[in-house]
This record gives structure tokens, sequence and C-alpha cells, in this order.
């Protein structure tokens, strides 16, 4: 395949100093792969491609929270844990609606204080692009350039608005639920969608006199999970309490984490669900293609949201819809 | 939009006859939507598009259970109690296993022997297509079909294998979960997927001695359900108890079934699931054609294949994979 001439980009020098740990070559990097650009879309297509054999080495881990739940200091906290270890943080977000509300929801790195100030960690604010697939696969690009970079541990946090939570667990290799205190009636419920993908439950502010509702929370948390099938003979997902605020029980999350990994690389279903991921990926980004496609053509995009309208109404047949739309793309 | 002559199928003359709800017309409309043959696709297109009208007015229940919870009993208890009451009954399944194994779900249908004796009942076995998405595209349009046939209650079994059971849940106004007595340690785990979906859960074979285990049940699978999140806030999914063998709690399902039905279109949700899986529908039967393109050229089908081992392989980036695949289809 020849590459077409893509203007000034020397994507080989931004490959070596991105390998080499810059972060001013990390961030431009990641800037390139969320630019909508035609040429800059191709260039970040090579500049992944490139960089591919260096990825794959993190441990990648979904976090998702109600708001109000403490994600941004949990992170920090988890955050400052792994960098005191040695490790290398950098924290993604897949947030769809941060183009709608004006920021990200890690816009304000205040939230994670601590975090920010190292230089061992990476912290990147959600891309602001339309829809959730296009937002989910920029994040997946850059958590590779991430790997690529040197950073062993990828954060990848999510609003768990509609489908984003779905979207996050099928790019990480655990996924985290975080949840307040509370039991009996004030008992947060557990999305249902969240059961499914959930591989640990961590109830935050298990702290002073929350520590008694955490636990009892987390009794019943257990009674729930206990009458539901796990997604892997091999793992029941935990529920621990913890503190964001004075750090207590953030080991134990890290450890259920570990022990995860050790569980799923045993039975060999780490290694296949990163295989099933980027078949995945693949196919959602030619889905994209194919719906960028008929986006492109203003003639074509009013005529698909005609059809969509009339299939919605009852009067076109979906099969017919889905032969007149084909034809368009032919 | 001209309609290119269809050798000796008289689309016009087929609707007619299944219009007045003859029976063999009715099976022959939907062999020839099962059909693969390209002018028995384009004429089953026609066929449905000419009978959109009068579609849409049956109530659609999903059905699904582990093999042993008696699904054809219930179906046939619960379609022999609509029919008293003067409704007519579609029975539909969605088995893509149904071509390895050989032979429907609903193949024997001695299981379901005072239904299938009805003239008031229609019992059709799962369509034996390849993939999940062409098993389920053929099974709503028959579900269609016998709309337009008059049955007013069309029930879909599934196997309950994968995402089949996201996919009926998908065609369905009603998802119904059956499950068998037991409490405690042996209480059936519910596969966390079917948390998602399931609209009601029933415990069958709560007769003799085994009511008790199946009220104790019931009580514990509530007790998981109370912390869950409702899908709809107008609606928390009931768990109750019945006995396909006696008859019992039959009326109780049924009853359930048209108050979320009431519910449903009292909130406006029912006319916007139904608007929304219309449009679902158009978007996944496009994919199928598209993914029918690429599988339709050997030459193309076998570099699909290549791609698609490399991107598991991680040797290349989904983005540039995606690309390649792009390229085939333009």
């Amino acid at each position: 395949m020849t590459l077409p001439k893509r203007a000034s980009l020397d994507i080989k020098a931004l490959a070596k100093d991105l390998r080499s740990g810059h972060r001013a070559a990390l961030a431009r990097a990641i800037t390139l792969v969320e630019s909508r650009r035609g040429d800059h879309q191709a260039a970040a297509r090579d500049l992944v491609q490139a960089l591919l054999p260096d990825t794959g080495k993190a441990i990648r881990v979904g976090i998702t929270g109600s708001p109000g739940v403490g994600k941004s200091t949990t992170i920090d906290a988890l955050g400052v844990f792994l960098i005191e270890r040695g490790h290398k943080v950098a924290v993604l977000a897949v947030d769809p609606s941060s183009a709608r509300t004006g920021g990200s929801i890690l816009g304000d790195k205040t939230r994670m204080a601590r975090l920010s100030a190292s230089d061992r960690a990476y912290i990147r604010p959600s891309p602001a692009a339309g829809t959730l697939g296009g937002v989910a696969a920029k994040t997946r690009e850059a958590m590779l350039l991430c790997e690529a970079a040197g950073f062993d541990v990828v954060l990848v946090e999510t609003v768990g608005i509609g489908q984003s939570e779905t979207v996050v667990c099928d790019m990480t290799d655990f996924f985290l639920a975080l949840m307040l205190p509370g039991a009996g009636d004030e008992l947060q419920g557990i999305k249902k969608g969240l059961v499914e993908l959930a591989d640990m439950i961590a109830i935050n502010k298990a702290d002073g006199d929350n520590i008694k509702r955490a636990n009892l929370a987390a009794a019943e948390y257990r009674g729930a999970l206990h009458i539901l099938t796990p997604r892997s003979e091999h793992w029941q997902p935990p529920v621990e309490t913890y503190s964001a605020l004075t750090g207590a029980g953030i080991d134990t999350l890290w450890r259920k984490i570990l022990e995860h990994r050790t569980a799923m690389n045993a039975s060999g279903e780490f290694a296949e669900r990163r295989r099933e991921q980027q078949v995945k990926w693949m196919w959602s980004m030619l889905e994209q293609r194919m719906m960028a496609r008929l986006r492109a053509d203003p003639a074509i995009r009013s005529k698909v949201r005609k059809i969509e309208a009339e299939v919605a109404d009852g009067r076109i047949a979906p099969a017919l819809a889905a032969e007149q739309i084909a034809d368009m793309l032919a």
C-alpha cells in the first residue's frame, strides 16, 4: 500500500519521541488521533500502526460510577498509590456528553490534584467528538499511544450514560463500578446493565461514621450478586469497601485487579478477551466509516434521515429501507 | 420505484390470501421470507411492504429459559389459555443453533400438543439460517406476516444462547424469563444479561411438593431484583410462580403482561419502543447486507478473514484494517 504524501507531519519522528516518553509528543499524537481532518486521520492511522508493537502491555481498568460517588478522588488516590509503587499511570475518559456540556469530566484537573502534579501521570480529558462510537474510537487509540509512551496502567473513566459503560468495558481488562454506602431502602440501585459488566463493585466513603453503612451495603450487594451467574467461571466479582479520602482499602482494590489478571491469564481468557476486543474494534470502526459515508453527502444524509423517519412511523418496512440505503452506499 | 419482474410469484394474490387468514398462504409467505434466493428475497421485501399497514397490532412476547425449564409446556398452557379467551396465537422461535443441531426446538410439536391442534394457533420452527442476525431478521418478518394474518398474540421463544435473548427482546414488547424452583444454594443463577432484559421472572413447576420451594425462590429473586434499578421507571419487573402442568398462575402471567402494556402505553414508552425497534431493525439489516457483500466474493472473503486474524494477533491496528475493508466495499 502506497501512502499518500502527508504534508509536514513527520510520523516517524513523532513515533520516536513518543516511544521515549516525551509528554509533548504524546499530547500531539493524541491531538492528531482526535482530529477530524482527513489527512490527520490518515496520518494517525499510520502512527498507531507504527507504534502497535509497543502497545498492549498496560493493565487497562475501566471505572464507572454515578456523579457524586467520587470518581475523580478515587482515581487520584489509586493513581498516586500506583505511582508510589513505580507505575506510570494514564487517565483517559469516555464522555460523549462532553461536547454538549462544553466541558469534560476531567477538565477540572484540580479534582485530581496530586495525580496531575506527578510527571509519572498523564491525564487527558474525553475527546469531544459527536457520537459515542467516535469518542470511543479516539479514546481506544489514545490508550494505545499512552502504552507506547510507557504508561503501564491506563484508567478509563466513564460517566455511565447510555451505552458508554459497555464501550469502556470493551476497551479494558477490568471494569470497576463505584458505589456509595447506604443500606436497605436508601441503598443505591445497581443499574442493571452494570451488573453484566462489573468485575468488582467498590463502595466508596467507608470512613468515619460511614464504615458501618458501607459494610451493610457491601453485604447487600454481595447477596444480590450471589444470585447472578458470573460472566467467567474463573471470577466471582467481589464487593469491597474503601475510602478515597483516607486511602483505606485502595490497596485491596488494586490487589483484586491483579488477582483478576492472574486468574484470567491462567484460564487463557485474558488473551482471548484482548483478541476479541481488537476484532470488535475493527468492525466497529468499519461501521463508523460506512456511517460517515452516509453522512458525508448532504443529499444522501437527508434521504437517509427521511427513510429513517418513515421506518419509525411504520410506513416503510426495515428490509426495504435497508435495501434503499445499501443502494446509496454501492 | 419500479419493481423488477419477479417470475411467477404473485405477491398481490399472496398478500390478499394471507390477509384473509389462509394458513397455507401464511406458511408460503414465511417460506418466501426465509428463502436465500435473490429473487425470493426481493419478492419477500415487496410482500412485507405491502402488508405493513396490517402489522403491529399484536402483543409481542419474548420467552426465554434454560433447557428443562418447560418452555414448550408453558407456551402450550399460555397459548391454550389465550385461545380460550378469543385470541389467535402465533408461536415463533429464534434458535441460531437449529441449523447445526439439525432440528428446531419447536420441531417437536408434540410438546405443544394442545396448541398445535388448534386452528387458532400457528406454530413455526426457527428459521435455520446461519447467523443470529439472519435468523432474527427472518423471525421479525415472520412476526409481521403473522400479524397481517390476524394473529393478535405472538410468542417468540429463544434458547438463550449468546446474544439471542437480546435479539428477541429487541423484537418484542415484553420479555419473560422462565426459571425453575429451588432456594439457597440450589437456586438457579440468573444469567446477568437476562436481568437487564426481563420484564418478568416466572418460576415454573409451582405445583405439588414444589410450591414451597417455588415461593422461596421467588422471594430470593425479588430480593435480588430489588437492588437493581429497573429499566423503566414505570415498571418494576415482578417475580411470579406458576405451573405449566396444572395451569395455576398462567392467568397471572397474562395479567402482568397486560398491566405492563397499559403502563407502557400510558407513559408513551410503548410507541417509543416500537419506533426505536423498527429503526434498529433497519440498521441491523443494512449491516447484514454490507456483511453479505463482503462474503459474496470469495477473494474478498478470504482477504477479510486474513485481516481479521492479523487484527486479533495485534499485527494490524483496527483503524487501518477497517480502512482496508472499507476500500473493498467502495
